[in-house]
């Protein structure tokens, strides 16, 4: 899956009605029961408290207020105006989901405006401009701060979001029951991973973390929940000392049975272990007075992604703010108990895909398979392996130019039916109880044009170049970019999207720090354990889309020779399904490359077709024969 | 060349004696003839007013004060203590050179301490630390003095150079004579040159614009000096305005009349284009001049390299200050007759080095070649060339284990005789009015092992892989420079230095914007007309070292398809010298590999075989033919 695909809902429909909400809001932007002094303009971010990249339907304020539900966008309301930002996917959307009160700011182009310089070119002398504090990253609230202070105006918090003040039928926050994981999943218990926090703690003499990333709690204390659509999350804080955990979550949740014995609340085995539990609103209250006791040197960490209300709760003496948490860090590295998990989840889900294919050829030719349907059948089948749980992002199931719209999502109104005539792409995945997949293929019912197969060619080159990339231990993702795209750029292609990123287990598809990308950021080096996606592609816009992607395991390499004792690192496909043969044009790869193909087909064909043949699910098991045969 | 070469006089010499040295400058730090209040500690940090790469002797205070004479440190002298900051490079040298008044501070060692952290543990309270503010650039400034700031300390600048006030025989700053280069070298004349700079700075509303850089002087006003070794350039600042010209330089430079004719100093063509020639030193004044008048929306550039005394002459609301300078960028790009004038320089060059090659093959059999008398033999045929006017580098001659390291300087304690038994790595370059070259390569005279041939060939595929690399405009270097690691990485090796650096044009051999790493930095994507270096190397610690090094240009490349009308770029060789055949083994390389290597042989077979036939040297021409066969 590509970070560009969230939702897009609808590409055809008619904007929302907001005359009514903007006055309600304008109004409440003077009402003194909600700030001290009126504001003349109010911020309405995308995000939730958690910096999560999905969102919970009580978080969607930007929406309800504009109507614009992508992914990515900021709504700014003033007395007289009521402006959008958001990029260039999202134009052609905004502008059919916006009423004429709103003005649609195109992000990139030269002549849109910065939010800041866009205030300040409008805002009456001295004004107020109000923001929810706990849903502005802490970073995000000093740019805006300091750009509007050099111009004479303040950013103020209203603590009361002014949106929920007049959203009616609010939906309530989620409280979905708890999952207890056990070692069997694990590897770890809780309280393991708490100590070995805590050792990295010790060694920076930090003696505070405060957690606000949903699946780094989730990861720590080996619970899931269903709060977020696609991540297996819940609604949560939590406050680490050297000898505290205090967690914050709905109370309800921890009168299950499971949960109790599983957080060991009744009954803590070491006193450094006892779990504290608090109501999840007083997380705000309850860091104070940590704040309130810390001696003079002590140090807390906060992530820099950490929303502004908790982070300037800390004092700035106090305050330590990193880019990646230790958690972050160390949930990326799986441990070998996670890594077998893993793989049993992307064998179960790579039988469900081998069968989704199967049915496929059948059922095309009969000329009522749609868009919409093989999601829905994908689903069916991945739902009848052992625990399944969910999906783990919406569907991208793709026809023929549909293909080409990265970020698509089929709806009734674009919903194609799959002919033998056109490419069909087809990314998804799902939760397990054990593990997260993620994975695309792009194949063809009929006979493929000779240009669609050496563009799927050059894609699948790029794909078996970073799969099979052989490099240093330290290296950054971002070096093996290149080698996706070498062979796409030889012909002059390329594709606008990176290559890969980090994976949960039975937690986000998409995590860091780690990631394969053009983009270079402050990623972490890969290590041995981490997993992440391998997905090139290619688009053509008009006409069809081609992806190829597989979620790969990073291991050492053995080599010939070991520089200064660094160690190498290669990659291991964990995604285990066929690569559409019909789609290759076999002139164009390398021995190399040739022999990459057969490998994985085999490993395919042994690991994928015993399970098969242990579900009894024989036309499954005859199409994977078929399309596993060696190429010669 | 790399970076890393830059002088390494020796390793092995006596300390420098400065115990009466630092006794005078502690004498100097409480005199009132040069400060105001006595200071506690003086930094000397490395560099010049221009942020130059190589200095003059004049400026080479760091050393006259220590003794060690590396590329890179910093002292630091308080009352008590004196210390020297530098890297792994120069660890042992600086141990050799320096007596034990001075603590080597070992940086990259996780025990040592940062400067700041260093003076903030040692200094007594309310501690003032002397810098001259024209060596040290306005970043680090602000770094240390906020270190120091929040310690209880303060930095202050210090006019005079306390060095310069104990450094009896200091060399006088050099006033070379100026080289004035016509149309036929540069393709602009320096009006033209002015004229586009003032068009770029229109664009942003910028009506002033400080250089500081040498090299960007001397491109701007197509004049060439030889103030420091190895580089073109002349002391010296402009000030350019919408409609002023100011040139900082000594004056007895411009009584020379081809100068004064040049810049048209007597009968300028239009009075936007007058130059007002003041002394170097006055820049200060007359820079305060202009900030006195500028209007109150005035932005004036200046580099963030530049020193911390003239950027802080600019108000804080004048000022812009950017990475690159526009002329840094317009200097990468070389027009159609620079690009012209680097190919003969190229021609002249692999001339004398093919000469230098068939000089070896008949000498080092006798036994009295050595690692000097090569430098020194490559010098000799090099200035036999037309519109030779020096090196560009100090060359890097290095036999066998010497190979290995990477800024080997050959010197008499050093010096290995070149013999039948083991490879033999030349990296060296020269200054033409034409054009600056950089060359490297690594040659047997007798049988190379199967291991040297092994790594030399995996250095090559590397070579070719950047060389022949096709990518879409507007990518950045580091993007490719895993491309050139890739056949050493399977194998478990790698080098530890960059791939590729900008070269000038009859200018430094290193200039930004644009290079090829694995280190990300904020570089300029590639466009064609740029030149760069493409050097992957090899080291074997105690044992040998391979690089290949070769000067490309960026082309426009044709490619089958044109995703998007981007267009896209290759590298063309501007160096033309033969790659020794007997160190490939041919069964590694691949066949687009193997026609690499041929068609590039028949290039230097044709280009430099003609010149060399012109010239007449017939022994070289006959080893050209034989070194360019054809590989089967």
């Amino acid at each position: 899956s590509q970070e560009k695909l969230k939702s897009v809902k609808t590409n055809a429909m008619s904007p929302k009605i907001t005359v009514e909400l903007l006055r309600q809001l304008r109004q409440a932007m003077k009402n003194s029961k909600y700030i001290t002094e009126p504001i003349q303009a109010y911020i309405i971010p995308s995000g939730d408290a958690h910096q999560s990249e999905y969102i919970a339907p009580c978080d969607c304020r930007r929406e309800f207020i504009c109507g614009f539900n992508g992914s990515a966008g900021t709504a700014i309301v003033t007395e007289q105006h009521a402006a959008l930002w958001t990029d260039g996917r999202y134009f052609l959307q905004a502008s059919q989901q916006m009423d004429n009160n709103w003005t649609l700011m195109k992000m990139g182009l030269k002549e849109t405006p910065s939010q800041e310089d866009w205030l300040v070119s409008i805002l009456p002398e001295n004004s107020k401009v109000g923001v929810d504090p706990w849903i502005i990253a802490a970073d995000q609230w000093k740019n805006m701060s300091k750009a509007l202070s050099s111009a004479g105006h303040s950013l103020v918090a209203v603590q009361d979001n002014l949106i929920d003040t007049i959203w009616e039928d609010r939906p309530a926050p989620p409280s979905t029951k708890l999952i207890t994981l056990g070692l069997k999943y694990t590897g770890l218990t809780w309280q393991d991973k708490v100590t070995a926090l805590r050792g990295k703690m010790a060694e920076r003499k930090i003696s505070w973390f405060v957690v606000t990333a949903l699946d780094e709690i989730a990861w720590l204390f080996n619970l899931r929940g269903s709060d977020i659509e696609y991540n297996p999350v819940f609604f949560a804080y939590a406050i680490i000392g050297i000898s505290n955990i205090k967690l914050f979550v709905d109370s309800k949740r921890l009168l299950d049975p499971a949960v109790q014995e599983h957080l060991e609340l009744d009954s803590p085995s070491k006193p450094e272990l006892t779990i504290q539990c608090f109501p999840y609103e007083s997380v705000y209250t309850e860091l104070q007075a940590v704040c309130a006791a810390l001696a003079p040197k002590e140090k807390m960490w906060i992530c820099d992604k950490a929303s502004c209300a908790l982070t300037q709760v800390i004092p700035k003496s106090h305050r330590s703010v990193i880019p990646y948490t230790p958690l972050c860090l160390a949930k990326a590295v799986k441990n070998p108990t996670e890594i077998q998990a893993m793989k049993m989840a992307h064998i179960k889900d790579a039988v469900a895909l081998c069968e989704l294919f199967a049915w496929l050829e059948k059922e095309i030719p009969k000329g009522t398979v749609t868009e919409i349907s093989v999601a829905d059948k994908a689903e069916e089948l991945r739902s009848q392996q052992r625990d399944f749980v969910g999906l783990s992002f919406p569907t991208i199931s793709s026809v023929g130019p549909n293909g080409a719209i990265i970020h698509y999502r089929p709806l009734p109104e674009t919903n194609r039916t799959l002919s033998l005539n056109e490419v069909y792409l087809i990314d998804s995945g799902a939760q397990y109880l054990d593990g997260t997949t993620d994975v695309t293929r792009t194949v063809h019912f009929g006979t493929p044009t000779d240009y669609e197969k050496e563009c799927f060619t050059y894609v699948l080159k790029g794909h078996i170049a970073v799969s099979a990339a052989v490099f240093p231990n330290g290296t950054k993702g971002h070096l093996l970019d290149s080698f996706a795209r070498a062979a796409l750029w030889d012909s002059g292609l390329d594709y606008l999207h990176g290559t890969g990123h980090g994976v949960g287990c039975f937690l986000n598809v998409h995590e860091g720090p780690c990631g394969i990308s053009y983009k270079t950021f402050a990623d972490e080096p890969l290590e041995a354990g981490m997993i992440v996606s391998d997905e090139p592609g290619y688009y053509e816009d008009g006409s069809f889309g081609i992806r190829i992607e597989n979620v790969v395991l990073v291991i050492p390499a053995k080599t010939k020779y070991n520089y200064r004792n660094r160690g190498s690192l290669t990659f291991e496909p964990l995604t285990l399904v066929p690569i559409q043969l019909k789609m290759i044009n076999t002139d164009l790869l390398t021995q190399k490359e040739h022999d990459w193909v057969n490998d994985y087909h085999k490993k395919c064909r042994e690991t994928i077709g015993a399970e098969l043949e242990r579900q009894g699910r024989k036309e499954a098991l005859d199409w994977l024969i078929r399309e596993t045969q060696p190429i010669v």
